[in-house]
């Protein structure tokens, strides 16, 4: 298996930690998004939005984080990444879309590019549209938490909420998002951030980070 | 199971979709979203991100329509909304994912109000914003559905991706996007759009329709 990605992804971090959460191993090749790479024919013979992340698998190309990390799932499923009953598992699968559907898409790079250039946007208006679906999110997460969890997201077994949640408050301290209504959340993180699966997928840990 | 939705929302159509393909019966009950209803009390307390759908169930709330989907699927397998092999489900959940991702989050209504009301934006500056998502994650289906398709997106057993196509075209209707580079996409469309589980699925025939 070959992972396109880059260091600092939000999508691609979130397959990483579940590649490492199941102890994994991977052949990576950065895709170097500020340089454009993703446009590159390559890229985009593997996957024509020309996003990152993509899994290369059994001759076949599996790109969108949550796709790619179901099928992980799937082929490696321990430990797992969802809850065991029906229910927890759509509870689950809720908390990680609210990131992966609800928050990161509006944050994208190929979105802020847009909102400068076509919508002439100045550093303060991307950071209101960046502050207000980053600050909403968590908002709905901290609750989620409030009623779900423990040490993580739901209950106590690390899975596909918390997976999505760490890159997400990484990005939310890159654009400067006060973070000090969401204590739960944080608590979660600082529990997570110190495990070994955790480190080793850190943007700054990566073959390609600077 | 109560399906708390909206007659146009694409997400809720999503789940009318996967429930009339399954021949499964829940009670409606409309949120009325132009009116604001989403905002109330009580839909707060049923989902915190203020959004539809959402689905009752043994006493829980369920949110993200794709959440929502998996589990019915895990409790009404038949028949099954993805492929039977691993592979073939994780490139049926990326296009589902392409769609509700990185082009239905971008032109929900609170962030076209956003464009507006914070950035400024005319309805010219709206609509090209429009076009740009949709027309870049339509262009990456046409392809999938080149690839895999057949008369579906994937193959020919309508599934999750199929479901999340029809309400992202009718999407693109109502915003004037341009459909001739889609044949692909369309063909799939009238197929699907002629089977009684669309028909009965369709935002002009749910009870919140004017």
């Amino acid at each position: 298996m070959i992972l396109h990605g880059y260091w600092r992804s939000s999508a691609a971090w979130r397959v990483r930690l579940a590649l490492a959460l199941k102890g994994v191993a991977v052949e990576q090749r950065p895709v170097n998004l500020v340089a454009g790479a993703q446009r590159s024919a390559d890229h985009l013979a593997r996957n024509p939005q020309g996003l990152v992340p993509v899994l290369e698998v059994d001759g076949a190309a599996i790109s969108q984080s949550l796709a790619i990390i179901a099928y992980l799932d799937e082929r490696f499923p321990m430990p797992p990444l969802l809850p065991a009953d029906a229910l927890g598992r759509a509870l689950v699968r809720s908390a990680a879309l609210i990131i992966a559907a609800d928050v990161h898409p509006l944050g994208n790079l190929r979105v802020q590019r847009w909102l400068r250039d076509d919508l002439g946007a100045d550093d303060a208006g991307v950071t209101r549209w960046l502050h207000q679906w980053m600050g909403d999110g968590l908002a709905s997460l901290e609750q989620f938490a409030r009623q779900h969890g423990g040490n993580c997201l739901y209950g106590d077994q690390p899975g596909l909420a918390d997976i999505c949640l760490l890159p997400q408050l990484y990005n939310a301290r890159r654009f400067a998002l006060p973070l000090e209504g969401f204590p739960r959340l944080l608590g979660i993180e600082s529990q997570l951030a110190a495990t070994d699966w955790a480190r080793s997928s850190h943007p700054d840990n990566q073959p390609d980070s600077p």
